[in-house]
C-alpha cells in the first residue's frame, strides 16, 4: 500500500485528499453491500486499503463513520432546499436524497444507535448531538418564519415541530427500508405538512 | 455451569424457564450499562452464564436480542391502553414505559439498525418488519375508529398516520435519549395530536 501514501509537499496534500475521498466512497458502498458493523481493520480488507494506511487517515472506526457521513452531509448542504420551502418540504427533499444513496440511511441508523451510548462512541456522540441540534435549529427558524408569514399557526412552539419534522423524517426512512412497499415517507410527509398548513390544499 | 442446567421432567421446563428468563433480565441491565454490540460470548461472560448455556437458550446474539425485547414487548402488551385512547396517545404511553427501562430503547435502536441488513440479521429483519406492520396496522384501526366517531377528519389516509406515528414516537425516543434536556417526546407527541384533532382544545 505504499506506493498510495504520498511523499511530497503540494503533491501529498492533493493526494492524501484525493485518498481519504476514495477510502470515503469506497466505505459507503462496502456498507451498502455488507451492513456497518465491520471493523476498521475489516473494512481496510474489504476496501484494500491497509490497516496502517486506513488509520493514517481515521483514528478508529467510529471516525471513518462519522466523516463518511459527513462528507455526504457537507454535499447535500452545498445545495440548500429553496429559500421558502416549508419545514417539512426542505427534510423530505434531503430524506429523498439520503434515500437515493445505498448505504447512506443504513450508515445514518448506525451512527445514531451508537450515539446512544456516549462513553462507548464518544466521536459519534458528539457528532449526532450537534447534527440533531443543527438540524432542529434550521427547522425551527424556517417554522419560525412561517409563523410571520402567516403560513403556520402561531401557537405552534417551534422547537417542538422541529424536534418532530425530523424523528417523523427519521422514522419514516427506517420504516421505509425495513419495508419499502408498505412504507411510503413522502406521503407521510406530506400528510404532516398538510396538518402543519391545514389551508394549503388537500393532503397528497 | 452445569448445575443450573436442569436435567428432570417439569422441573426441568419450570427451571429452564425461570433460568431462560433470568438471563434475559441480566441481558438488559448490562445493554444498558455497556451497549448492544457485544457477542454472544462477550454478554455469557458478562452476565456470568457460559457460552454453551447461552447457546442452550438462544442460537445466536440476534435471536438474545429480539427475545430481550419481545419479553418486555409482551409485557407492555399485556396492559394496553385505555379503549377510547387515541393513536397518538397509546404511543406516547409505550414511548413513556420504554423510557423508563433502562436499555430498552438503545435495544430497540439496535434490532432496527440490524434489521436493514436482512442478509446478515435474517431473525431481527423478520422481527422488527413484523412488528412494524402489527404497530401500524392496531394504530391504522384505531384511526379509523376515531373517523367513524368523527374524532379525526375522515379525509385522512389511516395507514400513511399509522406510520406517521410511529416514526414520530421512535425519532423522538432517540431524539431524547441522546440529548435529554433539549427534546421532550412527550410534547412534540400532544402536537401531533392536536394537529391530528384540531378541535380537541389547545396544545399541551
Amino acid at each position: 500500500m505504499a506506493k498510495h501514501i504520498p511523499t511530497e509537499g503540494g503533491l501529498r496534500r492533493t493526494k492524501s485528499a484525493e485518498r481519504r475521498a476514495e477510502i470515503l466512497e469506497h466505505t459507503i458502498t462496502l456498507f451498502a453491500e455488507q451492513g456497518t458493523d465491520a471493523s476498521l481493520r475489516a473494512i481496510g480488507g474489504a476496501i484494500g486499503v491497509s490497516h496502517a494506511a486506513l488509520r493514517y487517515y481515521f483514528a478508529s472506526r467510529d471516525e471513518l463513520l462519522v466523516e463518511v457521513y459527513r462528507s455526504h452531509e457537507n454535499e447535500r448542504r452545498e445545495q440548500p432546499a429553496p429559500r421558502h420551502a416549508s419545514a417539512v418540504a426542505s427534510m423530505t427533499r434531503s430524506a429523498e436524497r439520503n434515500a437515493s444513496i445505498p448505504g447512506l440511511v443504513e450508515l445514518y441508523a448506525t451512527l445514531t444507535t451508537d450515539a446512544l451510548h456516549a462513553a462507548r462512541h464518544p466521536v459519534t456522540h458528539e457528532f449526532i448531538l450537534n447534527r440533531f441540534r443543527r438540524v432542529r435549529s434550521e427547522l425551527s427558524e424556517k417554522v419560525r418564519e412561517s409563523q410571520l408569514s402567516g403560513d403556520l399557526p402561531a401557537d405552534l412552539d417551534s422547537e417542538d415541530v422541529a424536534a418532530l419534522v425530523t424523528a417523523a423524517s427519521d422514522g419514516l426512512q427506517l420504516q421505509w427500508l425495513v419495508d419499502p412497499e408498505a412504507v411510503d415517507p413522502r406521503r407521510s410527509l406530506a400528510l404532516l405538512d398538510h396538518l402543519l398548513q391545514p389551508n394549503e390544499g388537500p393532503v397528497l
